[in-house]
């Protein structure tokens, strides 16, 4: 069983069920034709099937190690690199005045779910880079873009992305590393990173990172933060890499998961660094290349679950007890589920990129307000499915499914991390309640309205299932008006809940504008949607709105488990 | 940090939750009283807190391992499994006239959550050397008696139990090792068993195994099923291990978790067997050894789940991120709603225990009805918490959580396969709403009584919550009614949603009562499940209402991701 790429599951969604033909009416987006769309999806899904696949589980079990201070990569994976790059795999969406396709993020995206599904821990490479080739786009000097972004976009070289460190996680702004200004145009940076996904390796000629910093005098938290860019060799006058920089790989993580992916602790001592935009902005910067990965992120969640899907069904095909399972109606009601579950995923995950393409096609502001609201969604119920699917796969295998042979409990220890990294998702859903509902709910709003729409359209074709999702938007939208008139705190106590109601809710939608245009396989998918992962948005809501005084009146001893105190 | 024996949490519950204080008032029990309780619990703390939980990150890390035939143990394994034998923990409940405390099963089920919360790996042989003394007690003959109970009892020898084959899983009835009469009182009994948890180790002298086989000319499926004792080395005429019997270890599993328990691939070549039971009745002797394993792997979710909380809150105290992050609301969300479904997890365990000690005690019909009902909800929902409680525990450290080295991801690995083996969860929710609602719902409708009584003596003193439940349970019982109306591949459907449903509700109850006899503590905690875990009761019945349709609707082509057929 191995994994077959999800082209016409993709391309069907792409036709039928988000705007994105509009974009091929934009000066911009003018060569993404379905005709295109059809031949990057179907170029990429066979390179993620045929030549990532298959180096999925031996990543796995032969992990990243690193040797004399310089990272191995697992067996294959700098070929099936070098394919990718070769292939503009790493450049869809990239600038063409660099060399990149200029493509849409939703193809790129549709890229990037295809690949994460054939190997996670290989598709963190060119994502990162990805990230790194966006944050450069818009905001390094002419000369920086063009000593770097060539060599990234061709995939000679690739990026890195460095905030943590280990007294600064989710709080960025604690960071301490620190950069002097040498005075010739470059800076000295020292300090600490953790976490650097695919710090090191030898799947590419040199490795640039963007490290944030902190300049002498700078002012405290997140408004003295700057960013530099820092690489493994310093390009030569000719562009190629040249001396070592002061930086180095201190050790490798063991991980759950991605063991393919080396996640490197870094040491910066002294390193000779250039700074990318301006002074105490790093964070600007830093949030162009993290509002990239978290909706890339969300899609990996997308593809990994897709993957295990699929293993999955294949398994409840073949194996008999007292028949197929796959009969069996637990069985079928876990396979059905997760296949809804994954469709909703995806759909809200490439509704997300689109409307970032609207915005960057058309500038409208509408767009781009649904694009940041819709990120933090499609990144932490992309991710949500992911690793719930993936734990369904493990379960629908029974025995087998705990013994690592099979495969299906990679998938569950992979995806693991894409609910932790780009930001939890408990971050995520504190951004959809905070910053994400500060216009006052507009940009929910409309969305809800767009859904209502959608539902009185299909009331006609599909009455109970529009039915039920008119109730369960006008339900959401009421909870929507109730969070908006309390303080954050109380909010942040409903954030994740309510962050999955509407992730619900949208999925619902799309779902019925699938039903509308699909055959029977779509109206039969968009019934189990409404009747077995909709309903659960009331519940949602109720936890939503439960507020903060239960939370506070319980003692951090009793959370402990001491309740005598 | 450590893990700390949760001893005052177990001793609330059965002063206050659950009717264990009426064991005291029976012939049987009535040394069980809560002066015993609070001594069996201090002692059989101390020993998981401080024997057993030390080794648990040092056993994931040495898995047991197969050398020259035979299992190397984890280190320090043998010297805890000495410790646990000589405290008499394997003999908790077993019968005093071969060497078992006598006392009940709920406090049997204290002990196993706790040292299964320390090391889950190391407490399985424990556990699986039960079930087949209960089995043997209930099954086997005089002589068989005599010359296993004391050794297992004691802990000298240890015990496992050999269902599943290749090809015979949840399908039972689909084995084929075979046993053949040898005219001398034995039987030569040969065939592959797989996934045999503690098939052979060095931690005691002998290995027992309990073997399902058919005899020639057997009716096939369950009804021609026989079990037989098949030890590792034979007993000589003094009763210890004599000559080695013709059996083997073929191979150990690589598994997610659990690596100090060794998970063997057994073949048998014509060893020597005796019969336990009557011919051909191997399942019932089975399901005495089962009943008994899956209230057992019920509390092994707990254990895990009590443990990884206690980690996750020691960490949240400590981590800051502007300031420490268990007063981050949406942290603290997830601690206290995991506190509060390890409270309802344990009370429905400890009740189902009781349940059963009451039934054996007085013959109580009811009580019987009551602890058979109980059984697949408390295995199911134990399990499920624990998953979903050790993964939370991964998301409170954040990226930590994924480095291995945390112990974390250990937790979540391990209990991995709680919802697995002893039969599926899915199993126990099927056997829940199919044998265990084949009473017309009396036992179901007796259980909502009691809570329905519940919630009307709470009103004064808790008006809120006991209005929430009274109104949760009253939705239940209606589904119920209306599931008794379906036919069983539809109530299978909606199967195990009705499970989590009904444990929502009774830990609900459990919560209710606890508020009313305990302090701030447990108040607080009664209004988080009731505001956080209760709700989503209703949705949960929506989808185990929700029928076959739609799942039949569905093709098998589209679950697989294929739409165009």
């Amino acid at each position: 069983m191995s994994y077959k790429a999800p082209t016409a599951q993709i391309d069907f969604i792409l036709s039928h069920v988000v705007p994105f033909g509009e974009l091929a009416r934009t000066d911009r987006f003018a060569e993404a034709t379905p005709e295109t769309a059809t031949a990057i999806l179907s170029e990429a899904g066979k390179l993620a099937q045929n030549v990532m696949a298959p180096l999925n589980w031996g990543g796995d079990q032969t992990p990243a190690r690193l040797e004399n201070g310089v990272v191995r990569s697992s067996p294959g994976f700098a070929e099936a690199f070098r394919a990718i790059a070769e292939g503009g795999w790493v450049g869809v969406s990239a600038d063409p005045e660099y060399g990149g396709m200029g493509l849409p993020q939703a193809l790129n995206m549709a890229v990037a779910e295809m690949m994460s599904g054939a190997n996670l821990a290989l598709q963190l490479n060119p994502m990162l880079t990805q990230g790194q080739i966006e944050a450069l786009e818009h905001h390094a000097s002419d000369d920086l873009k063009a000593r770097y972004l060539p060599k990234l976009i061709s995939g000679e070289w690739s990026g890195t992305m460095n905030l943590t460190e280990p007294g600064a996680g989710s709080d960025v702004g604690a960071l301490t590393t620190r950069a002097e200004d040498a005075g010739d145009g470059t800076y000295r940076v020292s300090g600490q990173k953790i976490y650097i996904t695919w710090g090191d390796s030898d799947v590419t000629a040199n490795v640039c990172h963007l490290v944030l910093a902190r300049l002498p005098g700078a002012p405290k938290g997140t408004r003295g933060i700057s960013l530099f860019m820092v690489p493994k060799f310093i390009p030569d006058d000719a562009g190629e890499p040249g001396i070592a920089n002061s930086l180095k790989v201190v050790s490798l993580e063991h991980k759950l998961g991605i063991h393919g992916s080396p996640t490197c602790v870094m040491s910066y001592e002294g390193a000779t660094g250039w700074l990318v935009g301006e002074e105490n902005k790093g964070m600007a910067a830093m949030f162009t290349m993290m509002n990239c990965a978290r909706l890339g992120v969300g899609m990996q969640g997308v593809g990994v679950a897709e993957a295990a899907l699929q293993k999955a069904v294949a398994y409840a095909v073949d194996r008999n007890q007292m028949g197929p399972i796959i009969q069996h109606p637990d069985v079928r009601r876990m396979l059905a589920t997760a296949r809804a579950e994954v469709f909703a995923a995806r759909a809200i995950g490439l509704a997300c990129a689109t409307a970032i393409d609207m915005d960057r096609a058309t500038g409208d502001a509408d767009q781009a307000a649904r694009a940041a609201f819709l990120t933090p969604i499609a990144k932490a119920y992309g991710t949500d499915v992911g690793i719930r699917v993936a734990d369904m796969g493990v379960q629908v295998h029974g025995g087998m499914g705990y013994v690592e042979e099979t495969g299906a409990a990679q998938y569950l220890r992979d995806v693991r991390i894409t609910s932790i990294y780009e930001g939890t998702n408990g971050i995520q859903a504190m951004d959809l309640v905070g910053r994400k509902l500060s216009d006052g709910g507009e940009a929910a709003m409309r969305l809800l309205d767009e859904v209502l729409d959608g539902a009185k359209a299909a009331q006609g074709a599909h009455p109970a299932l529009a039915h039920q999702l008119w109730q369960a938007a006008e339900t959401l939208r009421e909870a929507t008006q109730a969070l908006l008139d309390r303080a954050m705190p109380e909010r942040f106590a409903g954030a994740v809940p309510y962050l999955t109601a509407f992730a619900r809710v949208l999925g619902g939608h799309y779902h019925l504008r699938a039903a509308m245009a699909g055959g029977d396989g779509h109206r039969a998918l968009a019934a189990v949607f409404m009747a077995r992962v909709l309903p659960h948005h009331a519940g949602d809501l109720a936890e939503a709105l439960a507020g903060l005084d239960d939370l506070t009146g319980i003692s951090d001893a009793a959370l402990a488990g001491d309740f005598a105190a």
